[in-house]
């Protein structure tokens, strides 16, 4: 299926080839959603990188300008699709050619890094995406030019191919710093290793940058609903006191922003195991971001929203409503700054918190002109969070969607 | 024995209470060791608080000026000690006193961490030092004044504790935000959890920031060595490959500069199981600090060298003379700058990198004026750094002490 819609756009593509300039094609009116690729995993990525290199081979052997399509990642072609409620795609590409002066490096390290995943997939190995940088870099023979300088080069590449490849990062090879760890009843089956999540002692189980399903099997879930808390330091206390057991859920951490693989895993829980997902953070205009991002997917990694983003995904808090429900002492509230005023003017602007309720909530925090961490609640008591502010909350079902 | 040494400054300082301006006593010319006590851990802690609280409120019902003393932590006060070969602390303390206009609020603080620590241990809770410091905060009553304002406040106090009760953090509850994962032949336990640190996946056992032995039991260790590993995604190549498997070691990262938790459990794994320990690191001045601060510790958090310092560390790498030994090709060094320069200066200036390879390791890395990322290797291939670059090191014993 995926193949054949490289192949369509291959055709579509080659009248262009008669523009060397490579402008790209409009973004089209109406956004369609992307579809979804059947197949996935690492041999699919494979299949597609070297669907993409015969394309490039084949137009070399006629004496034809070798090109690629690489679909646009620009806020022109992003869009927030209110049915499926996440930030998607549209379908405009951009022709990459070999035989355009200001196209031609371009080309030749995206070449350079599809060949270096293919490498790696052909090894069946994992690596950095810094890894890969040092991999495809080199000194091209006869000059003194690098195939590339920076790491931000092969980046914004990989990016592009993500997108062209219909491969997330991982498929190809490819792990962001791995953060975050979880612990619950589940039992996973990691590279062979059958893990029983409930038998982490205090570190838990740190959450790889790869979580697929070639990777990471989930053999059991018992887990009624999944709680992602923003900080490491505050998932500890959920872990200390049991919180997961005593509550029969899964606790996971992303340290701040959670990375790939805890978003991917939180997708994977919710979808194929229908494991509601609330999220615990801050409450300031990066808590609600973080939020955000789970639930609809971020504007500039927008491709990767269908297989990331988890539109149920509820804000169980802090909410702008809980110091005075709670009884916060004022001391440790934050004065808001302006940046903070700021950014969350900008996120009661997007288009996916303009429910009623999202708009109370933020307009609350700048009527207040304070902010609250979760550490706050440690005021009253050290477990306070574990023991009354959280069941409270969903004894009372007080969060929001 | 611990709790004796206390009660012996106590006396040593009440001469000085005679100088309410709180003059610090000056610094010893001789550099005495700062004997380690021989009792450890929370139970320790807590009677160490006890002490130190009962001396306030004697003072208090006494009618006398109540203060506490504390050991000096300024560089006037730590020094090399070439026979341990580890950065340590003197003997020179402060007086912190109640009625001393400038020392007031300073001694309000430390009370209230210490009593907000013991709360801590009387709960068998661990927390945050950011919870720590909401737990602390609050308006005193009839003022608008905070105990505290920010958390740099309480910071300070804890590390005055730490030394001053001669407990790590750990000991008093406290921990940092975890980093850091480790595979190896091991079996430990946590919390009760009995865990085989050969099946851990890809994502290895997230290492917690307090191990010590009432939280971490280390129940079995076949490893011959450990490898600490400067990076995550470095470190995902070794358990890849299996590096630990075949070289029967523990291999470890600490995600840039290693947490407490990872250095603590390295200087267990040494001196408990008497395991070597190896630092992999770029080859660059951050390298070689990351290297100093597991061997000896460092100048700013020189009171816990004793706990935390592995004085026969060996660092097996990245040297500046790899590049030409492995024919690393010139594409993939970069650079030194300007702060590389002083920063390498500064270093080749420390009196425990005064051995003569050391100042030849550092020499050249000036002279060449390029640094080198333990991910240049995959230049040659992904697995080079564990198939022939480390291997090969540890056969010729190609370290340096």
């Amino acid at each position: 299926m995926a193949k054949k819609k490289v192949l369509r756009k291959k055709k579509v593509k080659r009248k262009t080839d008669a523009k060397p300039s490579g402008a790209s094609s409009p973004a089209p009116k109406k956004r369609t959603k992307r579809k979804k690729s059947s197949a996935s995993g690492p041999a699919h990525a494979a299949s597609q990188i070297d669907a993409f290199a015969s394309k490039v081979a084949a137009a070399a052997l006629k004496g034809e300008d070798p090109s690629l399509d690489i679909p646009t990642r620009a806020l022109s072609n992003v869009a927030f699709n209110a049915r499926s409620r996440i930030i998607e795609m549209g379908d405009a590409t951009q022709t990459r050619s070999f035989f355009n002066l200001g196209q031609a490096k371009k080309f030749m390290q995206t070449t350079l890094v599809g060949a270096g995943c293919r490498e790696l997939l052909r090894q069946e190995k994992t690596t950095s995406i810094r890894d890969l940088f040092y991999h495809c870099k080199h000194t091209i023979e006869g000059t003194r030019e690098n195939t590339f300088d920076e790491q931000t080069e092969s980046d914004v590449v990989i990016e592009d191919l993500e997108v062209a490849l219909e491969s997330l990062r991982e498929e190809l090879g490819l792990f962001a710093e791995p953060k975050g760890a979880l612990v619950g009843p589940m039992v996973i089956e990691d590279k062979g290793d059958t893990i029983d999540l409930t038998r982490m002692g205090s570190g838990g189980y740190a959450v790889p940058s790869i979580v697929e399903e070639d990777v990471i099997r989930i053999k059991k879930c018992t887990a009624d609903f999944v709680v992602l808390i923003e900080k490491g330091a505050v998932w500890r206390r959920f872990n200390e006191d049991r919180f997961w057991k005593r509550h029969n859920c899964v606790i996971v951490h992303g340290g701040g922003q959670p990375p790939r693989g805890v978003r991917r895993l939180l997708w994977r829980l919710h979808h194929e195991h229908g494991l509601p997902v609330f999220v615990l953070v801050d409450n300031d205009p990066w808590g609600y971001y973080i939020y955000s991002v789970v639930k609809q997917g971020s504007i500039s990694l927008a491709f990767e929203s269908q297989r990331m983003a988890v539109p149920d995904a509820k804000f169980i808090g802090m909410s702008s409503f809980d110091a005075e429900k709670f009884d916060i002492p004022d001391a440790v509230t934050i004065r808001v700054n302006e940046r903070d005023v700021r950014r969350a003017k900008e996120i009661r602007g997007y288009p996916w918190f303009q429910k009623k309720e999202w708009q109370k909530e933020i307009d609350r925090m700048l009527k207040l002109g304070v902010k609250l961490e979760l550490e706050a609640l440690s005021s009253k008591d050290f477990s306070f969070i574990t023991e009354t502010y959280l069941p409270r909350k969903l004894r009372d079902e007080d969060w929001l969607d």
